[in-house]
């Protein structure tokens, strides 16, 4: 299956993704306020179906608007490793984002004016879907509510103002996060998916999921050994290489263009750029 | 003014601390839900006083529970970052915290059992009163609710498995805060004031706030640029040198031992130290 969170005429709500149609489960009485308590109750895969819309006719949320926690691993595909010139470590690399930086899909991903160095990071995205601490590896799987597409933009100037990458990952607007959570039934192999971003058309990403140095389940593992796990909770997974700033010369996004990450049959996401008004 | 979050036969409430006497300002009818929504509304100096109670005989929840968000200067005073051999950069570091690693003077800092290097940072913590986005130093003054002190205790072993810190800062029961909020005008100086960690009565670190390199307006213009800062939101505004895991031989707490962090007149905030059960 395939959920979204989406805005109609201006209210909130969440549904199904059937082909191009978003038919709605949050408007019945009792319903989960949004796709985070649905998860939360193992109550999706129950509800019952309301309206139907075009997916062209409501507005896109992030997968899920409101997580508790982001956690986004760094440096998890060897060659993004190499190409930042650090050292692999032996534990992957975690910085958060909050969740006022997300967008969904369709809607503009914001160049701050503090910045000439916007660039794009297409990525995996996971949603946890039972919480847990110190939750094992080859527990991880039980884990996961489903996948979905991630856009990483960073602001490289905040991101290197100084050691932690804080400030450069957390402007307003700056993570896309859709088009839908696509339930892990779905996906034979998520280790095949080839992860590609395309700016403005041309492929500057693509490398299989399966290029992870830590997998999903290490990951899961790792980050919950030292802070709880929550329903609706997003591990962001890391970027493959050929990021913008380490490019030769550096491909940086600019207002007008338009990127695209996909996942395999994840989907893709789909954003324009947009300076600060 | 002083101001305190508690719990009392298990509820949660707030209120005024008046020397020893706790006067709770949470229980009226059309009261503020906690200490951040009453921030928020700019209710605390009209709320009426209700039951008293001995400071002795109710338990000091963090200053603020709930903060949105807890963002944490690190590298801030000169003798931190010499010690660690850093470079002090053109900008300050910042890292985060999420909620659910706070706890309240009194209560334990848990050493978590894949540790072996917990360590003491004594910090000035800041309690934004007005929210805001790109706030210009000058005006930070008026968007301070308050001051408290902090112990951003460090699972240092995790903190330097990658370059980023979010591990070693976001094990649960890490980040002491208390004991009480305390308003602006009781404090005619806030940089003389003196950052002084006790281990087991014996003193670690002190400075005074002023020997800070970016100063709490500057490092309040700086992280409300990148994201905006809302009521209650927590400023950490980094340690001084001192550490425990810099020394030569390391010092770090271990169960049984008690922590006091104070900061001149704002107070004192002490934590006991126990192993992870």
């Amino acid at each position: 299956m395939r959920y979204v969170s989406f805005t109609r005429n201006g209210a909130a709500a969440y549904g199904r993704l059937d082909g191009d149609t978003v038919v709605d489960l949050s408007a019945r009485a009792g319903a989960p306020a949004d796709l985070k308590a649905a998860i939360a109750a193992d109550a999706l895969a129950g509800l019952a179906d309301g309206a139907r819309y075009s997916v062209a006719d409501v507005a896109l949320l992030p997968v899920i608007p409101n997580p508790d926690k982001i956690l986004c691993v760094g440096l998890n595909y060897a060659t993004h490793v190499a190409e930042t010139g650090r050292e692999q470590k032996a534990h992957p690399a975690i910085f958060h984002r909050w969740a006022d930086t997300l967008i969904g899909d369709g809607a503009a991903l914001v160049c701050p004016p503090e910045s000439t160095r916007f660039d794009y990071e297409g990525e995996l995205a996971v949603v946890i879907g039972k919480g847990g601490r110190r939750i094992r590896a080859e527990d991880a799987a039980a884990h996961i509510a489903g996948y979905a597409v991630f856009n990483d933009a960073s602001v490289r100037d905040w991101q290197r103002h100084n050691i932690q990458f804080t400030p450069g990952k957390n402007f307003p607007a700056t993570g896309a996060f859709g088009p839908a959570l696509v339930t892990p039934d779905e996906i034979a192999d998520i280790g095949s998916q080839r992860v590609q971003t395309r700016l403005n058309g041309e492929l500057v990403q693509d490398q299989p999921v399966s290029d992870m140095i830590w997998d999903i389940a290490t990951v899961i593992a790792y980050c919950s050994t030292f802070t709880a796990l929550a329903p609706g909770d997003v591990i962001v997974t890391g970027t493959p290489g050929g990021v913008g700033d380490k490019r030769n010369p550096p491909l940086y996004m600019k207002a007008g263009d338009t990127v695209d990450v996909s996942v395999g049959i994840i989907g893709t996401l789909r954003n324009r750029v947009i300076a600060e008004a």
